[in-house]
This record gives structure tokens, C-alpha cells and sequence, in this order.
């Protein structure tokens, strides 16, 4: 089964769009919109900052630095003769876009130099962005968002780094929601482990609770369009066949099936208002040839 | 009238959320949800890339560069023992926020050294993010978006470089729409200049044509949340007192009225389709201290 | 002879240190010294500035950016207990190190996916450096450098784009001088053309004059180590076999004989002083896998 | 005495050169080099890498990332008709000055608004680059070094952090060399420390050996032109009066005497040798505004 690369051949050679793009139809939209009773947002994101987690080397440093600011525009536009003094704060933000709440665009991960659609990572992993394959290929997704709080299977506030989550654990998470995945849903998973984002970074990055490779293959073949959790990479690390499999829920999610992931998701509030299912929005901004995106999704309760 | 700083007073010393902040409510979203028709998702957002339009020197030059690649990180793994060739290509992106599609923060310009909520620039323009008002302090939005188109006012397809949009065109632009601003509304204007994005960038820096002070006040006055056009600056450029008077759309949204400004807008579907008031939805990443934001807003209709 | 390539041989695969590693002796330096006379320094390069001409898209733009700043780091340590009012000024330079006055390491150019010393660039060019052939391979040095002045050869005071600087020219130019090449030096030439560097990029990125790849032969041949000119390539653009043959000097230089490149440099003052040859030192900081470096090489007389 | 700043009275208000610009005379130069023996080039410089060892949050973090590749830009020439596959390596560099073995320039730090010549802060801090005092003001040195080993004094190979070298260490370390500071050295200080860079950067930035106050009042009473050191910040960490005064040294050197400090300087080979006095020479790149500048000093003996 690991050599039967199904899914991308579901939608062709050259398809970049994946399950979000051909999946996701305005009936979808309707519905999840439907469902909203009382018009809250509750944001499902992290502050980015300098110091933000990250999986080094791949995973580059965040920097931001403020400039050019008020004091100097203004300084600039009395030379030019104005007299309103209005000052400009800028920055210079440097970045992956790996960092804080994200998305990943399909071209992030390959299978040797397989990506997902057939593209040969080889002509179009290009210098200034991917060829194809570029977050902008994602379109904007209004979509149900569907909660599996696993978080507390394991008698504490949440699982421990290499713990694996699997088809039984989903299974239990759902029926506990008394939830069915449906085609068309945004699957949010809690471990529990987020609550050491920035809080303990070190501890975040040693390893994370997450999905194994069934559970990301018995998700995918329910015609999610993306899958979400609250840590660093959405996979068990280590894996479960570390070192000699690496990121294989990547590789399977992104290169095979075209499903999206979004990492550092934060779910708390869902999770104390015990809200399982809901509106979910997510917008990535369009730089064009990026592997990724950060991003501030919400649910619409 | 100009001294008569009266929107920042509205909500007090210390205010950082403005109207967006103050005026939204559940209710706001509920109504928009509820113009949904048929849950078609409309794109208003250019893709940002090398070259992207900038008002030097205040915006500093974007730049995207693909790496880690495929092929060095399959390598990288194959040395720690992985078998399994899974290859992530990343970037790194270099930029202000204020690229392509983006949103202005509250703290973005100010009157000589006081910005929105009387806060001082000089505390709190800090090195590495604005200590006050950075873009994590505006909440996702989820409203009504009402286009006023005032592009073929003067007999062509677009206005010309410092034509003002006053507040007549701006009653024009309504009463052929049918529709009158309600609060908690975002205004998106529709000059014709965005038709040169990338495509004529030397042009479409070159001057706008773009909102006077006074439409800005008459706007704000009608309690918008934002508004946002398909230009760079929203405001008419050259000014209309230019050299002396600079930005003045700018300070008075942000600074004194605590409203949102979002610039290169794309609304050519929108006309097309002759939709004039929708479901508008955007999302600024949390990027912690800063000044803006590249985003990806949506219609929904 | 184009595919004979001699020089990476003379030295053996793997060599990563060329000929300025292998040709320059601790006597080269004690002769340049020694030929100093009074003890004058004289600069050979240009600021660096926002706005340094690049050849788009290999050479990216160079930005800098201050922060933090002496008021926010002041802020900071009173903070922390200090009374001292200690002020710290820092910056954000981001660049390619082929901006400015810049040197190429030996790794910067390929013919196919051979690099110098017969390394393979699948290999070498790996993602957070060159693994083979940075710029921190390359020695210090102390040599002889020899100016030869073309500038007025054609009527003007600077030869035109697109005309290419002949072993004929070169002859010229060394007759003049009275000198001839000898082992060790660095060969300076003068086109005329470094007038245009921040003056008129848009002209001095049109094209340039410079060495044909005859030219650069005849030079490597004589045991130069690293030629320098006052332009951006070193070579006449567009080529004389445009645009079949792309940087064939380049290519040569670095790939196939190990001879550094140095570009941009200024040598108005040695020209005004008739000084045409002198104690030539560079040195290059060591970014570990850097394909070139700025610097200030300087002349000492 | 603190308030006596007699030194950057010495050359008056407005100067922006210095100690090295108005010591420095061509007599020095000539000097220097006569005393090369040899011709020996010794490197006094590190490796440049990701990871190098920086003061949080001041100095912010070092990375580079290679791109463009030879890969894509022998695709990007084909395309324009290019036949001989010549591949251009390049690589994006964010940095501050401030990383790996470096120079202070004089606007690096400030007294409160003040800076060296009497400059303010408030108009000399511009958003691109120092307006006065950045390091393209500074000459490049050939000059003597003399270099001071305190690293064995405490019975180790290395002083401790927070040990303070005071003059009288620095008489017995002269004395022991049997030199004397001349107007025009470059002073190289050996703690020790210099073994941890890299290798236990944790540990380098700990803390560290280095002068007190006094010592560097006498050295630049003295008329040495710049201070190096083989750690961070020249200066004893934690200072003598933590928390209350931060970095004087740093204050009394830039900000007063107008004199430069060099950091993580490297001098085993010249300890092996057991050299204390050579021909050092230090050239660094004319980055418009910057407040520093990596370099590669080198002695030549």
C-alpha cells in the first residue's frame, strides 16, 4: 500500500490544487456557514515573535525589526517641506513562513523528488519560489472544522512527546464528539501539547505527541481537505520508525493524498466552551511560489 | 476641525482596537453570514512576488528565496539514516508588511510623536516590534463589504493619478449601488488604478487617484470599520495640499479614527459579477509588534 | 582548447584553494611590501548603499535597516537597573555578498555541474552554504597588483558597453605601463566605465565593457591571481557570442583556473596619482560557504 | 572624571574619524610593514556561520541561505538561448555587523543622545544607516599590533568570566612581552576565552573576561587606535558595577576616545609562535551607515 500512491493520481499529473481545490464546493461553504448559531469568532492562532519555535536547520530563525519609524518619516518629510508630521512605522520581517500558526502548500515535501501531482521537484523547487505547487494554489477555505480532542487519553492535560495517535484513538475522539469525518472537513487535532509553545520551547521541539501513518492515511481517505494540530509538524516524533522513516505523514499527506496541513493550531477555547465541530476559515496570503503560509484561522461559532 | 481629534477620545487613552475592535459585534457577523446566497469564495488579493509595487523608501523591497531544498534535505537525512527520501523545501522571505494586499495597524502612522489612543511613539516604537497596536491587536473581521465603484467617473475605465475621491463621488458611488454605509461596515473603493499592479508599476507608483481627507472623515464619521481600495494608498497622491500637508487619509484613519486601511484591493470579480455589497472576511496574522500585514481577503456570496 | 581544461588539472581534484592558495609565497608579500615607498593608503572600493547596482535576479537587492536603536536599548537597560544611559546602535544588513566592491569565491560559477577543482555542484551547492570552495578557502592577500588602463583607448574617457577588452588592448595598456604580469598579481583593469556605479545604474547595468575569454586566458595563463575591474562582471556584456555563450569568463576564471574575480573596484586615484602598479591586500571575511565576499581591498604606495 | 570627556574634545565637535583617522599617518604604515620579517600572513579571524555566538537581543541572529543556484540559473539561461550551461551560485546573508570577528564602528554606542563628536542620537540614528559615524568613516589600518596575553594568569589557560583585566595585568602582560604602547598600536588582548567560540558558545556568552573602566581609559590615554579581544565585547561581563553601569568600556572607547574595538579576535597562531608584536592590518567594508563591520584582520610578520 505504501507504493500505491492512489490519491494523486485521483486528480492527475499536474494537478496542483489537491483536496482542498477539488473537494471544497460552495455547498460546503454553505453548510459549514449554516451551522453558525450565535456569529463568535475565536481565533485559532499564536502570536509570532522573535524566539518562536522552530525545527532548526530546516525551519529558519523569525526576525522582526521595527523601522523605518515615525521619528525618522517624519524627519524625511520636513525636509520635503511638510508640516503635518506623519510619522510611518514600518518593519523588515525575515522568515520562513513555517513559523507560528501555518499552512502547508502541497510543494513542501516531496517523495525523493516526487511531489505531489507528479512534479519533479528537480525543475520546480525554482531559486525564487516553487514553480508549481505555491501556497497560492491553495484557495481560501470556508469549510466544518471538526475538533478530536485526544489530549486526555492518557490520564494527564496531554500526550507525551513519541506517543502515537492512531486509527483507534481518532475513532475514540470522534465517537466521544459523537462525530463522523466528512468529505469536505478540516481536521483539528488536540494533543495537548501546544500549551508548550513558547511557554517551553525546548520541550516543545524535543519531540510531540502525533499522528502515525495509518491515522494519516485512514484521515486522507475520508476526503478531509486539511488536517490541523496543535504541534510543531501534525506526525508522532520521533516516528515510529525513526530514524529510518522520516516525516512520513508529511510525505503522505502533502506528496500522496494533496491535503493540506496547518501546524501550531490553538484550539483552547474550543476546548473549554466544549465546541467540537464548527465554521472554520483559513486565508493564506498568496506569496507566490511559497512552500507555506502563517496564518490566523477561526472558527464561527 | 483638524485639531478636533475626536474618534481616539471616543474610546479612551489606551484604546488599541479601535473601531474594528469596538464597533463589530456577534451580531455584525451573523448578518453578513446571512447574506450568503450561494457560498462562492471571491478572491481580493493580488499574489505577492519579486517586485511587488513599494513606495521607497517606507517599503523596503520583498524578496523570496526558495531553501532548504528537496534534494539537500533528503541528503541531510540520508546521513542520520533515513531510507525514506522525504525532502521538504522551505524559503525564506524577506519583507515589510506592507506588500501586496495588506492591512494597515493602528500603529502604522501617527501625528508627530502621538498615535491611536494617545500613545507615544517614543515608547512605543520599540526595536523589535511596536510595543502598542502591532497588528495582533485587530480582531479577524467577518462583516459587510460594500464596494463603491468610482472607477468610470471620468469616462474611462479608471480615474487618473491625483484625481481626489470626494465625498460626492463617494454618494454617487452609493446611490448607483442602492446602498448606504451601515456601521460596522468595510468600504472598498474601486478607482481603476489597480489594473497596473504588476503590470505598469512605474505608473501605478507614480500617483493615485484616491480618497481626500475630508471623504476619509465622512466615511469614518458613518462608523466603517475599515476601508480599504485597489490602489497603494487608499488616499488620493500627490495630496491635494501636497507638499505640505502629507498622508493626511492616513493619520486621520489610523491615528484619530482608529480604522483600518487595506490597500491593493482586488475587486474585478466583484464588478464583474455587478456584487456591490457581500460577506467580507479577513484575517491579519499575528505577527506580534507589527505594523501591518499581507492578507488574503475573501467575499463570500 | 575550450574543453581542455588545463588549469583546475594543474592543481588536482579537490583542490579548493586555487591559485592565490597555490601560486602566492610569503616572498610575493615581502616584495610588495617592499615596494612601498611612502606609506600611503589608497582605498579601492565603493560604499555600500540601498540602491548598489545588481544584476537581477541572481544578484538580490541589498538592504539595511538600523535597530535596534540607542533610545529603545537605553529603555531596555534602565529596565533591567542601569544608570548609565548606554546606548547601543545596530543594523540589519541583508545582501548577497556580491553587492558593492566584492570578490567571487572559487564555487560562484559552474560549467554544467562541475565546479572548480572538478567538484560537483549537486553536491557542493548545499543549502546553508557551499560545502566546497567558499569564499572562506581563499587566503589573504598581499601581492603586486598591476593597473592597466584601457579607459582611453577609444577616444573618451571610458570604453562603450558590449566592447570587448582584447589581449591586444591589454598589451597596449601593459606598454604603457612598462610592465609586464608576473606570477602573483593581481591584474586591475581600468575601463572607464566604474563612473556610471551609483551615478547611472540603469547605464552601468546595460552592458559593460571588459575582457573577452581570450583575454581571460591569456591572463590566467600568466599566473595572475585574481583579476579585478571597474565594472560588474569583469567581462564585456553583452558577450561576443551573445547569447549563445554566457559568461565564459567567469566561467573560465573561476571554474577552470582557479583565479578569483573582483569587481566594482575604484581606481580613480591610482589613475590621477599615474601609479600602475603597487602592494595589493585584500581579505575577504570567512562566511562559511560564501560565494564571494565585499570588500575593501586598498592600495598601499 | 566620568564626566570629563576630554578625548573626543581633542579633535572637536563633529569629527567622525578618530583615533585611527587622525593618528594613523602614513609613518605608521611604513613602520608596520618594515618590521615584516618574513612575509607570513596569519589569519586573525573566525569562521563566519550560522549559529555564531551573539548578545540577545541586541545582536541578532546570523543566517545564510544559498540561491540562487547553478541549477536554476543554467535553466534560466537555457531558456534565453544559452548554451553553455554556466551556473551562478550566489547567497542571501541577514545579518547585523555585530557577528564573528568584528569592528565597532565609532556611532556603535552613545552616552545617553550622545554620541562621539558630539553628535545626538535622535538625528544621527537615521532608519537605513547611521547619518554620522558609520564605518565607512573609518580608514583602513596598517599599523602595529601588539598583542597582550593575560590568558594564563589565573593558572589556567584562560581567564575567568567576570574577571576583571585590569592595568596592572596589562603592565605585567607588557612588561612580560617586553613592549610598551605605542600611539598608533592596535592592542590585541589574549584572555583565553576565544577557545569557547563555537565550541561552547553557551559559555562564551556566559560572561567574560575582559578590561575593566580604568584599564581601557589607560590604554586609549595611550594612543592605541583600536582594542581587540578574543571574546565578545572586549569588556569584563558582568561589568564591575553590575547592574548599575552597563558597558562602559564600550562607552568610554566609542562614545569618548573615539578609539575601535575589535571582538572575538583569534590569536593562537601568534601565541604558538609567541609573536607580541607584528604588522597588523584591518580593512572593513564601506556598509553605508553601518554601525560596525565583519572584518579578517590579519598580521604579517
Amino acid at each position: 500500500m505504501t507504493n500505491c500512491i492512489h490519491d494523486h493520481g485521483r486528480w492527475g499529473k499536474g494537478d496542483q490544487i489537491g483536496a482542498a481545490g477539488h473537494l471544497l464546493t460552495p455547498e460546503h461553504t454553505l453548510k459549514a456557514l449554516g451551522s453558525v448559531r450565535n456569529g463568535c469568532i475565536i481565533d485559532l492562532s499564536h502570536l509570532i515573535e522573535i524566539g518562536a519555535p522552530r525545527m532548526a536547520p530546516n525551519q529558519s530563525p523569525y526576525h522582526i525589526q521595527v523601522g523605518p519609524t515615525s521619528a525618522g518619516s517624519i524627519r524625511r518629510r520636513r525636509k520635503m517641506g511638510a508640516t503635518n508630521d506623519a510619522g510611518s512605522n514600518l518593519e523588515r520581517i525575515e522568515m520562513t513562513t513555517h513559523v507560528g500558526t501555518h499552512i502547508d502548500a502541497l510543494g513542501h515535501f516531496s517523495k525523493g523528488d516526487m511531489l505531489y501531482g507528479g512534479y519533479s521537484a528537480t525543475v520546480t523547487v525554482d531559486d525564487f519560489g516553487l514553480a508549481n505547487l505555491g501556497i497560492e494554489h491553495m484557495p481560501p477555505i470556508v469549510t466544518r472544522g471538526v475538533l478530536l480532542d485526544v489530549s486526555r487519553f492518557d490520564g494527564s492535560d496531554h500526550l507525551e512527546a513519541g506517543r502515537p495517535v492512531t486509527i483507534a484513538d481518532l475513532e475514540r475522539a470522534l465517537a466521544a464528539a459523537k462525530l463522523s469525518i466528512e468529505p469536505g472537513d478540516v481536521v483539528c487535532l488536540n494533543t495537548g501539547w501546544g500549551q508548550f509553545f513558547m511557554t517551553d520551547n525546548e520541550r516543545y521541539l524535543s519531540g510531540e505527541p502525533g499522528i502515525d501513518e495509518a491515522a494519516a492515511r485512514w484521515l486522507t481517505a475520508q476526503d478531509c481537505v486539511a488536517i490541523a494540530a496543535d504541534n510543531m509538524a501534525l506526525e508522532v516524533l520521533p516516528g515510529t520508525q525513526h530514524p529510518e522513516i522520516v516525516m512520513p505523514v508529511h510525505q503522505h499527506c502533502l506528496a500522496e493524498a494533496g491535503v493540506h496541513i496547518i501546524e501550531n493550531l490553538v484550539m483552547d477555547e474550543l476546548i473549554e466552551r466544549d465546541i467540537r465541530s464548527f465554521c472554520f476559515m483559513l486565508s493564506a496570503v498568496k506569496f507566490k511560489g511559497a512552500t507555506g503560509c502563517p496564518v490566523r484561522p477561526i472558527a464561527i461559532v
